[in-house]
């Protein structure tokens, strides 16, 4: 990639003395305004990314490439709860997310899941994703279009109760509240011996969502799990984990499909 | 993908009624003996992966379509601890990984995360990665060709200390026990505002690793953190958690380079 | 207390270079045989409590006074899951269990929780503990005898089904299958908002006694909560925790009882 | 205990519709004012613990009868970091403690591990607790006494680095910076094979203490560990764990004194 900065980049600013202050700016908006003042763009251009400037009152920022991880979190309307990286990156790798792979996902939401396995999938892969909300699926389309995953992904304003398109699919995620009222249409859906992840807040949804998958030699290689994630205080003298933490976000329920006769 | 199982397929046959027991298999061997009978391999040619069939003794077993990490997690040798899915997924995430990313990496190991990197960066980048070990390269590159990743990774037989070559790079990734004594090495290599992650195992590196990476305004957006991914026995009247679980890996320590003058 | 081994001493052998091996013997045995030597006891005898000394074959073995809960968890014959200390040091505080206290507890299982209580509320207090299992009940009495807190526990052998005696109890401990179906006796034999604690393995389980709880303006200051103990390896410069850890032993449940008109 | 509300009764009250509003008040306070309205203490006299009244607003509110450790929790000054239930509830179980031992702690800090282990060792039982500074220690008597420990508890206002008086003790915890300073003091006072337990909030100071522990075969038995809670939100049909929990409090480091020659 190239590494000067141009009037075109998209840069993340981040404040060099609170790195939990960063801001995701187009270099062409000229300006950009913090607490601790202004920053002049402009001075940017020409000059390697990572560079470190100050704002018209001293305080120093780090201009640096954002990735497409960056630009999932800081880029784009949120507006449901999301799959957290914790997660997210587990699922990809346990569906096996690869270059040319086509994979199904219900529902949509704010298009965060539907991107980053539009990335995995990239350049010769497609995600198909359905959410029945027309609200979010503006939402997620305005998202996947500014992420520019818009190549790798087709939407659909619509319901699974519906039926799956274009399957099967060698993957699917899921993550919409009761599942288990489309199993019969995931299991068709999904190429034989494909996996399946899905996504649940409780335990009783997951009890539920076992019962059906558990049921009449559908699945195999049903696995429940839940990450957690603990950050430390990166001071090398007393180096020790931060106070609080994420303690939940989701079960991850995964399965493969089988054939019996 | 073609869901035919052909004379050609690879296949993951899982035991249906303990999913524990699962074998990586090609279906050119022809049979396949396991404690609990021998499978006719042969029976499967034309049959959907995912078909159950049952072994001559009776017990059944699923054939599914390997994932890209079920080959890696179980078609290979490995010697060394590797990188789990639990880290190895966020990590990649993290890094920003995706299709057409140069990326360095060292030492390689098993070649267990070289080929999780390269499946991130392909069809269009590269994984360069350097490993002082004759043994383990010859162990690594054994195991990537197998994989089919050999046209996204570059191996070499060598040590950091002799520096760094193709530089700049989009992210690196750094497993090696003492990764401060090479810290300017892999700073220089770096591409301005590219994010590199470290795995170390004890809090002692931690902290020593930090008191490089905070000295001397090099580095921002210093991250140190822990995964932990916990089983549920997927019962669905009786949800719990395993009895047991992992506990440590590795910790993960994450940095951003930056250009100050 | 006297600090020197006596012939009537129980003590604590942990060998010095393994300390997860260790064993609880009185020294009136005379001789105890490990796998690394014999160990004459009676050369302990006038000696102070952590002396170390040789097997006849040269290993080094500590002879420490056993805590009480060194005599709970190698003493006494167990043959139910017990209460892990992580959870019963967190009920003890919660409960508030202190000298004095009457409190109440069904099951007694091997009598652990029994015993712990029982240390708890010694000398002046007591703990009426009801078992169903008559095997149970007289493993748990043997053991409650020999741990030397028989004047602190008055042991029944019945059903919780049949009612509580002696109410109205200041605290209750509550750790049997299907804790619902008596609640309404559970409610009446406890004080007026004294507190419960139950402990229960599966999710399923913990809704269910939720509807209860819940239900009927009966109790106050509910709380679900689980417990997690990490040990680390005790190395100065290679400190990290154990490659793996208990994930589950059990969920607390805990409640006030509160009355309304 | 009596199970009705005098006019001398230390009541807690809780907000029946959100528990997590909860006040330690005196009987005698005569009234008592809520953002919800004002309570009228002199009608609970002659009621039972439990019972649950209105504010003047309408507004619910249960009077049950504070735990000691309600007490400790609610009803002193803390100016420290205190020691969490899920690590002094462990503490206190591993250092075995019981009623008439006689126990050392150093600092004393708010005086709330001095309050629960002077609990545990009560009636016959002290401990002997060390604090350098003068503000501290005046506010830790004036808790203690205020628990009611005052009989349980002998109050020094002094350094370490003096040394230890009225040794030997039947175990120790050690709460404060840099306890490797002072560890030969902390042997000689121990009595043979008897437990210490220190807490230390980051991975350099375990390790540095590891380092003093593991040295001249002056300890065995010695443990590192740290605990995690996590709450649930107690709804029956919609189980799942709080979104953020407690990610760290202090590491726990046991060990136990041997005697060689």
């Amino acid at each position: 990639m190239d590494d000067k900065i141009t009037e075109n980049s998209l840069i993340l600013i981040i404040d060099v003395l609170d790195n939990s202050k960063r801001y995701l700016v187009p270099i062409e908006r000229g300006k950009f305004s913090t607490k601790r003042g202004e920053i002049d763009l402009t001075e940017l251009v020409g000059r390697a990314f990572g560079t470190v400037i100050e704002s018209h009152l001293g305080r120093s920022y780090a201009a640096v490439r954002p990735t497409f991880y960056d630009r999932i979190m800081r880029g784009i309307k949120r507006r449901t709860q999301i799959i957290y990286p914790k997660d997210s990156g587990y699922i990809a790798l346990w569906l096996g997310l690869r270059d040319g792979m086509k994979v199904f996902e219900c529902g949509t939401g704010s298009g965060v899941m539907t991107s980053i396995m539009a990335n995995a999938v990239a350049p010769d892969g497609v995600v198909i994703t359905y959410e029945r909300d027309e609200f979010f699926f503006e939402l997620a389309k305005s998202n996947i279009e500014k992420l520019g995953f818009a190549n790798n992904v087709e939407m659909f304003n619509r319901e699974l109760a519906d039926g799956i398109d274009y399957a099967p699919y060698d993957a699917m995620f899921i993550d919409f509240r009761e599942p288990w009222e489309h199993i019969d249409i995931i299991w068709s859906a999904l190429a034989g011996g494909a996996p399946v992840a899905f996504v649940l807040p409780t335990t009783n949804q997951v009890s539920m969502l076992l019962q059906f998958l558990t049921n009449g030699n559908k699945f195999i290689d049903i696995n429940v799990a839940e990450t957690l994630l603990r950050f430390y205080k990166p001071v090398p003298a007393r180096l020790r984990p931060n106070d609080r933490m994420v303690a939940h976000t989701t079960y991850l329920i995964m399965a493969r499909k089988i054939i019996t006769d």
